[in-house]
Order: structure tokens, then sequence, then C-alpha cells
């Protein structure tokens, strides 16, 4: 297989990683979507006959449905599937013998699904390992290994790169030339201990744009060194600069935008109590609405969603003119359009 | 948001319930419904690059069904969404701290949703709270404000209004001139006490179209006085009637049609141990076949499905002549495609 | 409805069992499918307008996945349905008095999805009953009675026929003269007692291309009495032949092909606690790469999937050149493709 797998994936164009894409095929994208939402292109059967296969490991609202919009857009179709739940549960693990629970090797599974689909998409969180462990990121990318068609990380233990483009997209948006614009990266306190996948993803969008970034958190919640490490050769590369602080109030003074994100300290990843310890101390990580303002004139605030009200964000701020979270989510689906178009699509049509 | 909400708010054409629609309005669907259902008028492309997007947060199978079929039938597509189950659990609290499970609010779901989809459409079952307060609605409407597209009601606490298409529609079918008949809505035993919104959106529908229409219940069972007075308003308005009564005997004598449903008495709603002490006393309100023959010569028998079988009506009135409940199903596929094309079609294709 | 039906199903073609299949119509599905795969035809809109609604009971990436494709690529619509899950828990037994927690009857559920769609799908597995009630598989043969429209059986408890045809695809591309070529459908042990449905279907695939077959298994294993005389009677109008044996490595030993797939003893069916002291002395009947090496020269190992790594198939057979069970898995797609366009399409399209 390894070698069969080797040969059909000569030209295959997984998409894993946003810090993977040069700076024109991001320019590209960007504009391309761009034109899209603008309505300046269609490409209304770009994918016709095309189909995406797309596996939740995990919930998902804004993935789930602008991949499945995006795909039926352009003339596609989107499988959505959810093993575990209404098919199969999933065996991730190498080399197991399969004798307990799950019912199906992922080595199948996207051996199978790379026959029915153009490209197969899959979210896998971590499964609730050591932050050493998780922090390989086996399963999505042992799953592009044995797909022979495209991948797409729906987001993975370190990445969500969708998220990541829609992040690019807001900031090009907002801002028109984000180079040398400061963007702050701000901790937030959330009930439970999440992963980095989306903080790292959208320090890389900031600094792809060559943004000033600084990144503020209570101590003990430093992001992966090697994290750290892709974002600032980013950074350098566009023409940007990165830092770290923990200094909430300060960092966000005057800052153009505040990506607001909550995520678990690694090293007590895996044991949500002992987590939950540290993390008690920081509640006051929040934006407020009279942190909102210190914001410069025009600034505004990000996130992700799904968002813990008034405790990530204040209602006052998510229901006020300085949010930007509704065009952020809603970007996810011209940026994939955008992805599924170069990635699959006949841009003749 | 609430400025840019209420700006984008103008012409936006929810539809939330059948009695907001004026006789011309209802006129219309229900001729286009039939004219779709007969195959005169196809439009099959007039939903071309439209988007529903459907959210469930309780079980469907017709609704569900019969919309994606609607929106594939000419053109378009539908997303279903069933948050808790395969994307985030909702919060649907005004003014919550979000620190506990729920991960997602409504503003947020809704606003997003608002913005991949042309339409939005919302199932929300009562919560379990007592009737004075699951009465106002509440989901369903913040869930219409705060969303930026046309919201549909697939059964909300109050209403069922696609139901209550699909009924008259199937009235109109069978009855030819409706106006003047006898419908009798017969409350029936189940082991569960249900909502009011399919009683309450079927004695709008046979009111809408000016029957003379009964309303036949155990004593403690009455709807709630404000769907009583919409529901009489509406009659009067068409030509027609409503009566109460507590005898099923008397009124399904020589009746046209009888709607049979069950629902829980309002006044014990959302303690359902104490519900079933009074209910336990009327485990005879069922549609036997003797009660059957008690009908008009071409009397019918008519429920919203799912049904109890040989609890609320039995086998041999469901598998007989006299069962109007699979065409009433069908229904459903043919007003909610009208309805579709009159909120998101182009008429013209 | 026992009249309507009646007439309405008239010509009715329902998909339950490969075996109801004449060797003209197989040859003709196979020579669709074959096509459809290498690209000779491709009928677009075949399936315009048209809708499969499939219901699954049970768990199913490759069955759900194919369909919706399948429907996708010829201008058709899948809706998937999941009761319990998605939809209403459903009540499959007859006459019975549904005062318990099934909410909507087969009978019901049948009809009005006839009503949306043009064909429906169900998967409906084994209960948990005895073998003497489970072996009469009526949840299936009820649906179709009850439903207007071809039901196509997605894995009932005795039959898995869109398994079988992309088995009899598979083995026709593979040995492109199956007649006489030797086939050994071989037991496996698995931790949990399965059906026979898939070792059943796969047999009659076998037997329907003429092949001689043999079946292996442990002593207590027997299929269906019914079963083997159906297989028997395929074999010998194909000009084939069926044996069984209770030794697994003289069987493999130069074999052209080997259907690796495990079941439970019937005797004991429905107690698995009981079934596992026997199943337990044959942790042996395993397809280790040494077994596979005994096969012919390009012999090869067949599985319906999922398939337990390293307990049914070691992994060095399944990532091996000497596996077909991605290829076996991708033909669900062609012949579905097929019998989809048989059942509902117009191939003049």
């Amino acid at each position: 297989m390894m070698t069969q797998s080797a040969a059909i994936s000569v030209g295959k164009r997984d998409f894993l990683d946003m810090a993977d894409l040069d700076p024109a095929q991001l320019a590209r994208l960007l504009t391309l979507a761009a034109r899209l939402k603008r309505g300046e292109v269609t490409h209304k059967s770009a994918l016709a006959q095309k189909v995406l296969a797309m596996v939740f490991l995990d919930p998902s609202l804004r993935t789930r449905t602008s991949f499945e919009v995006a795909m039926f857009l352009h003339g596609g179709h989107a499988v959505v599937l959810e093993p575990g739940r209404t098919s199969w549960a999933w065996e991730t693990r190498k080399d197991v013998v399969m004798d307990g629970t799950t019912v199906e090797h992922i080595a199948e599974a996207a051996r199978v699904l790379g026959r029915y689909a153009d490209a197969v998409a899959l979210r896998a969180f971590p499964r609730g390992g050591a932050w050493d462990d998780e922090r390989q990121d086996r399963i999505i990318h042992d799953f592009a290994s044995y797909c022979e068609k495209p991948v797409i990380n729906l987001e993975s233990v370190r990445r969500h790169p969708c998220q990541g483009l829609a992040d690019a997209l807001t900031l090009q948006e907002r801002l028109v030339s984000p180079r040398g614009r400061r963007c702050v990266l701000s901790w937030a306190y959330h009930p439970k201990p999440l992963p980095t996948a989306v903080p790292a993803s959208a320090a890389i969008a900031a600094a792809s744009l060559g943004m000033n970034l600084h990144i503020a958190h209570p101590p003990g919640y430093e992001l992966d060194p090697d994290d750290l490490t892709t974002i600032a050769r980013v950074a350098s590369g566009a023409g940007g600069s990165v830092s770290t602080g923990h200094k909430l109030d300060e960092a966000i003074d005057g800052a153009d935008v505040v990506y607001v994100k909550s995520w678990g300290a690694l090293r007590h990843f895996g044991r949500p109590a002992e987590e939950a310890e540290l993390r008690a101390a920081y509640r006051d990580w929040r934006m407020t609405e009279a942190r909102s303002h210190k914001l410069s004139d025009d600034g505004f605030v990000m996130h992700c969603l799904p968002v813990r009200r008034n405790i990530e964000i204040d209602a006052a701020v998510l229901d006020g003119p300085r949010s930007a979270v509704v065009d952020e989510a809603e970007n996810r689906l011209h940026v994939q359009r955008a992805l599924l178009l170069e990635l699959l699509g006949d841009l003749g049509r």
C-alpha cells in the first residue's frame, strides 16, 4: 500500500496547514474568495460532478454548513459523516489489534472515502491524551497518508487552516492593508480547557499578512514552541513581527484588532481537573465593553465562534458595532469556496 | 447589531404562524401547491443557488424529508443541523452567563446561518417549563429577531404552520368547498402529554377555510385562551364558526372530517407525572373503527403523524379507506414547495 | 389501503435479494456498472428530479456514502434518515398497541416516505431475537409491503444484496471469466457474533457467476439451511458448485479468491454470552500473511468492510497487494449507480 499510495499521491494536494501556503498561493486564494463574495465571479458549475466527503469526529456548525453550501453553490455535493454516531466507530491507532469497541480503522475509511469522493475532509480534535502525544497530530496526518485524494483539515489538534483563511480574509477586508497594523491575540477564560488549533492558526493568519502580532496570555498558557517558531517564520517572511506577554490591558490599548480566544495550558493537557486550578485565577481575562473601548477608533474584535457569552466576550461587545465575529464566520464560506475551486474546480466554468 | 438587524430585516418575511397570512396569501399558496402537486407547473430551477438551513432541536421525519425534497425539486439545497447531536449544544436564554454546558448562543447561530443560507428554518418544542413561561414561544421569536434572513417555523411551542398549510390543502382537496362543512378537532389519549402547536394550527387551518369547527376534549384540556381567540377571529373572517365541548361521540356524529390529535393539559404543563393522573381517566378518547363509521358517508380522519397505533387511532382506521393521514403527510411537500417558491423563488424559472 | 397498495404496487420493483435477479438481469446490471466505472457512459441527468430516501436503523459508512454519491452523479438526491437518532423511534411489530417508547410505526413511515421519494432504501439488522424469529426478516419485507415505491435492501437480517452486486463485479473484474474458478468463503473470528446477511449474499454472488464455491467454517457455524439451498440452486443454474467444510488451510490452498467474513452461530443467535464460549475456540480463523501466500499466484482476499484489523485479517494482508477490499468497496458505488439507473433512471439522458 505504501508504494501504491505514494505513487497515487504524486501531485495530491492536501490542505492541512495554512503555513504550507506560499504568499502567492495565499494571495490568490484570498483574492478569489473576495471576488466570489462580491459576486464578481460565480463559477456555478465549476464543481459539477464533484464530491467532498466530510468526516466529523467532533461537532460542527460553521464548518459543516459552510462547506456543504460551498459545494452546492458550484454544482458539487458534500457528504457529511459522523463516525460513532451515524457511521461505525473509528480506530485511529496504528498496528492495533482491533479486539475492542472500535469497528473501522481509518486506514480503510480513508482509502474507501477516497474512492467515493474527489476530496475528503476530516475534523479530529485531541482525544484526551497528554500534549507530548497529542502534539504529533497523528490522526489528520495518518488519514492524509492513507487517502488517495486531497485531504482538507477541518480542525485537527494543532491547526484549523480554514478558520485561518477566514481570519485572513476578515483582516484584509477590514484593514485593507493589514501590513504593520497591530493585532492582539488575547487569551480568554473559558469553563473548559480548549485546544490550541485556532489560536495557532489565527496567529499564522495575522502573521502571513505582515501584521505586528502580540500574543497576550497568563503565565503557563504559552503556545507550543514549534507553533511560535512557525508563526515567527511566517511573520518575518511577510514583513511583520510577533511578541508575547502577560498583560491584557496594556496589550489591547490602541490595538487595531483583538482576536479573543481561550485555550488550555499545554503542560496540563489531558488533565482538566489539574488545569482548572491554574485557569481559575484568570476569570478576568474577558473582552468587556470597557476593554473594547481601549482599541483604536476603528478597532474590532474577532472570535472563531462558538463563543461563551459574558465569559469570553460580553454580550454588549458581541452585539455591538466593534464585533467582527459574524463577518468572520461568513468568510468561512467564501474562503472555502475558493479553496475547493483551487483544489477541485474547473475555473473555466 | 440591533439597528443593523432592524435595517436588514426590513422586508424580511418570516413564516412563523399561518394566522399571519391574509386570505389572499393563503389562497395563492394553496393554489400553487395544488398546481405543483398535479404537475401543472414545475419551476425546476426556481430555487437554483438557493440554500435553506434547517435546524432541528427536536426529531423529525416528515418535516425534514419534505423540506429537503422540496428544495431539491426546484434546484435548491437544504442543510440539516441538529444542535447537541451533530453541532454544538445551543443556549437559548437571553442575558445568560454561559458558564455551563451549552456552547453556542442562538444569537450567534441565527446570525451566522443567516449568512450561509437564504432562509433558516427552526424546530423548537417546549423545553419542559410551565405553560406561563413556555407559552411565550420565545426561542422561535428570538431566533427570528436575530436572523437577517426569512425564518420558517418547523414547529414551535405554539404553532406548526407548515402542518397547518398541509391540513388546509388536504381539507380543500377532499371537500372541494370546505366552507360550512363540519370539522371536529378531537382530543385523543396518548402515553405522553404533547404540546398544543399542532391542534392550534389545525384549528386555524380549518377556521381559515370557513369550516364549522368543533373542538372536543375532556375537561381540563382547553387550548390556550389566546389561541381560541385567534381561531375564532380567523373563523369569523372566513365565514366559519368555532365551538368547544366535552362529548366526543356526539361531536363526531355526521362530521365531514375528524382531526384526531392528543395534547397535554396546560395547567399541568411541564409536570408530566401530575398531568398523567388527569389524562389516565380518558383512555377511551380514541378513534375506533366503530366511531369512524359515525362520520358522514364520505367523512374522513386526519392526523399529523406520528400516530400511536391503537392508542390514538385504531389500525383498522389508519389502514382503511377513511384515513387521510398519508395524503395529509404528502401535502407537507407540496405546500412547502409553494411556500419556498413564494419566499425565495424565481417563479419565472 | 391493501387494495390501494396492491393496485399501486403493480410493477413495483423492490430489490431485496440478489437471488431474485435472473442471469440476464444480473449480467445487464454488472455490464452497466462496469461501463459507468470506466466512464464509457455517464448518464449525468438520468436521475434528474429523482429522490431516494434512505433509512438507517443501523450504522453505515459505505452504503450511505456510495448511495448518496450515486444519486448525485446522475442528477438525483438522497435523503438520509436515522430513526431514533434524527427522526422518531420506529415501531416494527404488527398489531401492536403503541403504548410504549416507540413513536412511529413503519406502516406510516413506509407509506409517507413513498410519497416523498421515488424509491426508499432501508437498513435493518437483527434486533436481538432468536434465529427462528429473526430469520423471517420481517422488517424489510413488511416495510416493502407498506411502501408504494420500490424498496432497496441496504442490509437486512438475511441479505445484503448491494454488497452482493459489488462482490460480483469485483470477482468479474479480477477474474475476467469467473466460471469454474475456486472461491472460498472463509469464516473468521470476531469479538462479536455478526449476522449472516453478508456471507449469504457473497455466496450467492460467487454462485451466480458459476464459481466453484467452498464455504469453510468451524463446526456449529453452518449458514441457514434455506440459504444453503438458495446458494446451491443459484450455483447449479450458473454452472458452478457449492461445498462446505471445517478445514480453513486445506480450503484456501490454491484458491483464486478467499472471501473472509465472520458470523455468529445461528443456534445461539441473540444470546451473545453463550455464543462467545463456542467462538472463543476459533480465534485462529484469521487471514494471516502466511495464509495469504497459500492462494493461487494471482489469488486475492475480499471482505465487505468494516474489518477488524489483525483479528479477521492481518494488517500486512489488508495493506498488501493481495487485498481487494478497497476495490470491492469502491464497486458498491458503481453497482448501485447501475441499480438506481435501472430502477428509476431515464437511460436516454
